[in-house]
């Protein structure tokens, strides 16, 4: 099961997932886009020989063409790239580090992509992390940088500081009461952007939404994230106070909703992704608000992941349809449940 | 819990229970909605005089009047009195049998209803049961009848045989499958009536469907009695033929449903009676078809009577409002299934 969602996360109750990413590029190369095959080729060996003694030894290398349809989606669900990694498969690759909280994308809109994943809020020292390697990469490779504009990436949204942190929320309380519209509203209005769990373009699933900033010019590194994590500490708080609002007013209709998702999960035969992300996005609330006591239900953000296409097919080794996985989807929670109950 | 349902049941995957009853009237007395209190009373008081050797040993006798509010619709809930009886309070009255399996009304729309109960299909013997309590009647009361029209009733409906023999059955798999139109309206055309469980107007609740014959005229009990057997019997192949086909074509879509329906039972916090009674059918389904074995799940029809208003209200001995009484339906319902899986 997916390894970075592993080890210490703080804010948990509202607060899936931290992302952090930089878009690098490097001044010797045409970007990715007008790239031939065999330029993109001499790009990932530059990179990779730069990087073999400093980085190499924790990352494992793979380039997408090497990869099968399905292991790259698996890729794709577990967070590991992103879906854009797919577009230009003859020229994108990356490496993951052991601990799969690192992934540097080679190729993908830009040359360089830094990503670092964490459980839980942890913007700020998941930034750090990130920004070590990026120091590490940019004390080996000539980086396309303008004093006046920053650094240069493939697309002008990400000029600047190329930065893009976001966090992964689970926002059942305030989507119940409908409040989610005036945050996501607000949000827009300074410069932060909500998607789904998919990034870009992708539908919320369950209750979950990602907020990252729009912003990479005109602020440094440090300002995007102090600002973003402002913002998400009062989403937090919004949550929290809709969470205790509900339970005050009619706690037997909140715990009602839980409970039948809880119900559901245990109990379908045939499920499809939509509705098992709402029944586990109400399930995780459940735990966090202390309603279902059972520590392991913490792993719900992996099960999560789990029960995606691409992954599921991965488990079962082999090409299912949609109704196939959707009974395949449904064994997978009730034996995880059952396996967490026991 | 309700007793007349206990006991042997035949044909019990598709059939709840069984009814019949008579209408009778006795020639000296005015009918009933035309009557004074005062005539009522004496009608009453010369009914249980002429039954006290023969009958009154085993029966119970109460009047509607002396029950409270609550009481009265619990009798109608556990099928033991019409909800017609409610409509003249002062002047109606029942004997009920110390199993339940057989009442006498006193004024229902008719001077006497004698009608008897038992789970499963069991037509002939419930007949026989209803037509002996009417012979010790007879002896004793002089009965108005018609050697052209036969028993006279209040209703010209009734008239002939005053005989009403109705079966109640469970059918989810041809309410799936939409058939259950056809048939209904098939019934229709043979001169049979279909009704929801708690009587005339009563909608359908579950899949549950009281069939009864229309015609008490110009045919003689046993005809009635053996149409409605066969008919019934008729019914009973469809529903087993269409529960086999839909096994067979989409195994875990039925299996979804039903365990749904027990995993939305076991959960819920809050239910209303609409919805606790299609998930009980459903259940019901699943024991039928071996799919959740539990042979406890028979008692699942005294279940269904439990969660009923009246019945939730006495055995809090609380007045509740319809959200208190679904916060009670939800546990009656959990305790329930929880006992049993003990």
């Amino acid at each position: 099961m997916t390894k970075w969602l592993d080890g210490p996360a703080t804010e948990e109750d509202v607060i899936i997932s931290t992302r952090i990413r930089v878009a690098r590029n490097l001044s010797k190369y045409k970007f990715p886009s007008r790239m031939s095959v065999e330029e993109s080729d001499d790009l990932t060996d530059d990179i990779l020989n730069t990087m073999k003694d400093t980085l190499a030894n924790n990352y494992k290398f793979m380039r997408i063409r090497d990869l099968n349809p399905r292991e790259q989606l698996v890729y794709v669900e577990e967070h590991l790239i992103s879906p854009s990694m797919l577009r230009t498969k003859d020229k994108s690759s990356f490496l993951v580090k052991d601990d799969e909280k690192a992934t540097i994308m080679i190729n993908e809109e830009d040359h360089i992509r830094i990503q670092t994943l964490s459980p839980g809020l942890n913007l700020k020292e998941s930034w750090e992390q990130c920004s070590l390697i990026d120091d590490e990469l940019e004390g080996e490779l000539d980086y396309a940088y303008d004093e006046k504009w920053g650094y240069l990436t493939a697309c002008p949204t990400n000029v600047g500081t190329g930065l893009r942190a976001s966090v992964m929320l689970n926002l059942p309380c305030v989507s119940m009461t409908g409040n989610i519209n005036t945050i996501i509203e607000g949000l827009r209005k300074v410069g932060l952007t909500v998607r789904g769990i998919y990034g870009e373009g992708s539908e919320a699933l369950g209750y979950l939404y990602q907020v990252s900033n729009q912003t990479t010019l005109g602020q440094s590194e440090e300002e995007t994230i102090d600002k973003l994590n402002r913002v998400i500490n009062q989403i937090i708080s919004r949550e929290r106070s809709t969470r205790n609002y509900l339970k005050g007013k009619d706690p037997l209709k909140l715990e009602d909703k839980i409970f039948r998702s809880f119900g559901a999960l245990t109990h379908s035969r045939i499920i499809n992704s939509k509705e098992a992300m709402e029944h586990l996005s109400n399930v995780r609330l459940g735990w966090a608000m202390g309603l279902i006591k059972n520590n392991n239900l913490k792993d719900i953000v992996k099960l999560m992941i789990d029960i995606q296409p691409a992954k599921i097919q991965e488990r079962f080794d082999s090409e299912m349809t949609e109704e196939e996985r959707d009974i395949a989807r449904a064994g997978i929670i009730r034996e995880f449940i059952l396996n967490m109950e026991g």
